[in-house]
């Protein structure tokens, strides 16, 4: 059990939430009714698109300090933010080329959580397909370009305690096959991790088998991209030979149920993942909503929804692992989840009355933020009373940033 | 917009629970391992005979009046409790035959939550099937007995404001088909509410089959029992003459996701219900977690699960119908909802961002019992600062009996 009972309270190590886009906070309820562009994935891309257009350093940090104040209120002290927002809004650089970038990691450092951040590689819209309006920003004018920002990255940094650097291709759709070989090169070399939307939506794989003949996943493993540093996130449309290339490889899935759920985007077979040997971590991706209970334990509520059957994949402290020690070493952080602690109201109403050997049960099958009472990290006390110590603040400056943007965007 | 701002919050009206069993309160956390029994609905019922088997007046008393605190302090603030567990652990009725249904009106009584007690018939295991150990409490020596407790349950309580009586078939496995037919005639001419348990396991639409030659849903609109007072709870397995038969009739399906999760039950087909005509609202049913939120969005998130696509159900407005005004009606209570409030904390980290037209959005697609802040039934103040006016003390009891029911259960 990695739940343990102190005094009033029920002590869980840190939470680590692998995959983020902070800036999507702002999307939050804005997105959810029916219109000619609001009926699926690719329409909720749209309104995506033209929020992240408005975005300055300003605005993405005072975005992504309430985003990641929420996801500490809610016990979740590491974050892997999958960051693919670099340039200005034609395409053109800042000055500081990774402006963007440090407002992130401002953010979470401000708010006193771990923060890794992945530096996503985009290329292109699709194969043979140019790029479109709104994809400027996420664009490099080279590779080489891309992957000395990574550097840059990675060596004002690497003593900076409490950040990790690591590697992102956004997806195959978006970097040419060339471009994952060399980039993956320089990640291994430094021993970064590397991140990558694979298999999310159907439409992903019909391109990725018309260009390379191959679904994404199997393009991965032919080419020897998978390894124990390798995560994919969501892997939802696999067969079971790629299940078995991501086992064999020790690679990890990220699954990010509440976003999957909200995109209408299918449902791993995370059950099948687990046989095979894949390690299992999740993530909040597009903030639909920031519960990582709620996270963890609809990896197996939804298996047994599909497979009409309990206890499917793994019983409540596999769950816990996967939200806890296997999202910090996804992101290049193993172990520190046991420097870092979050203590749960024990009387809270959803966890009263579970016996004492059965707290990680409660705690995966039960539990939600309304229990989270103190977050540390490193010593660091950042939540108490379930409120971040500065709330307010950070509140006021979510609220000023969303309006700028909302009217900037036409939203 | 039913949701709207008031200051520092924003108000909905009360939330309804249509489908509870409150006892179960009491499993909470404590059946989720792998084991020879744990594996299947049908194992996870061994565990809950083997709990229910111990309850008495008083124990039940405590579990049901935590059960509904905490309903009262995620915003339920009317429940209809589908009572199954009549008599004695042998079958012999107490002194006050209805001691227990007593007992759990008590309860939401002193919680100050309106209650529609469903009084249970039950008659037997199935078709051809004796009664199996622990059901005894369920049944009556006769029909005309189960009846005439509801009688009597009718007539003490018909002027109690915030309660009313109801009829609940367990289901068409547990109650033989002219057994249906009287006990509806009884409710009809009463003008109350009928609810039951219909097509939520493969296997009892088999045996349903079997014996009549009809799934469930099929045979219920066949013997003219479907109309706006019926509720089918769950209609996990039906197929659309059936939804076509439950819309026509303008009956509701009371959809139970958190638990139909739990149990891997499958999931209904909430967007062809409402096409037909049917009404839809929702029910914490065995307590697997109490979050009226997750309950109303589950409905439209595990359909997008399922189609693959986004807002396939409904818009937010119309799930927080579902979880408030259609759940009143399908309890007895039309219109009930708008003399009970629930505020919600503006500021809480889930709702802000929202702009204004967006507050339903916000409400079901991001809430948690965490933004409940004060709850107020026909004017009375039960829960402030999210915390219910009596909660400690409601706590002790529960856990005292909670102590007593595991140690007697041997669980």
């Amino acid at each position: 059990m990695l739940a343990k009972r102190r005094g009033s309270h029920i002590e869980i190590p840190g939470l680590a939430s692998a995959h983020s886009h902070a800036f999507q906070r702002a999307l939050r309820s804005q997105c959810q009714r029916q219109s000619a562009s609001a009926g699926s994935f690719w329409s909720w891309r749209g309104y995506m698109y033209a929020l992240a257009g408005q975005l300055d350093p300003e605005t993405m940090y005072q975005v992504a300090r309430f985003a990641y104040a929420e996801l500490a209120m809610a016990g979740v002290t590491a974050v892997g933010e999958f960051h693919y927002l670099h340039h200005q809004a034609g395409g053109q650089p800042y000055d500081t080329r990774t402006a963007l970038a440090d407002a992130l990691i401002e953010a979470a450092q401000d708010v006193g959580i771990r923060i890794c951040l992945l530096r996503v590689i985009y290329e292109r819209a699709g194969f043979q397909q140019a790029l479109q309006a709104g994809q400027e920003r996420f664009c490099d004018s080279s590779l080489d370009l891309a992957l000395l920002d990574l550097e840059s990255l990675r060596t004002r940094y690497q003593d900076r305690e409490g950040v990790q650097i690591g590697l992102a291709l956004h997806s195959v759709r978006a970097v040419r096959r060339e471009s994952i070989r060399q980039a993956s090169q320089v990640a291994n070399a430094a021993g970064m991790p590397v991140h990558m939307h694979l298999s999310e939506q159907a439409r992903e794989l019909e391109e990725c088998v018309a260009e390379h003949g191959m679904t994404p996943v199997a393009l991965m493993a032919h080419d020897g991209h998978l390894n124990e540093r390798f995560v994919a996130v969501h892997a939802t449309h696999i067969d079971d030979a790629e299940a078995l290339a991501l086992g064999h490889a020790r690679a990890f899935v990220c699954v990010c149920r509440t976003t999957e759920r909200d995109l209408g985007d299918g449902h791993c077979d995370a059950s099948r993942l687990l046989r095979s040997g894949a390690r299992l971590c999740t993530g909040v991706d597009s903030y639909a909503i920031s519960d990582p209970f709620e996270e963890a334990r609809a990896i197996e509520l939804d298996q047994r929804t599909r497979d009409q059957k309990r206890t499917v994949v793994a019983e409540a402290s596999t769950l816990l692992e996967a939200a806890s020690a296997e999202g910090y070493a996804a992101i290049g952080m193993a172990g520190q989840q046991d420097h870092d602690r979050v203590l749960l109201r024990a009387d809270d109403a959803a966890l009263i009355g579970a016996s004492e050997d059965r707290l990680d049960d409660a705690v995966v099958f039960a539990a939600s933020p309304r229990a989270v009472d103190r977050v540390e990290v490193a010593g660091q006390l950042i939540v108490s009373d379930g409120v971040h110590r500065e709330y307010q603040q950070i509140c006021q400056g979510f609220e000023a940033a969303l309006s700028k943007l909302r009217q900037a965007a036409g939203l």
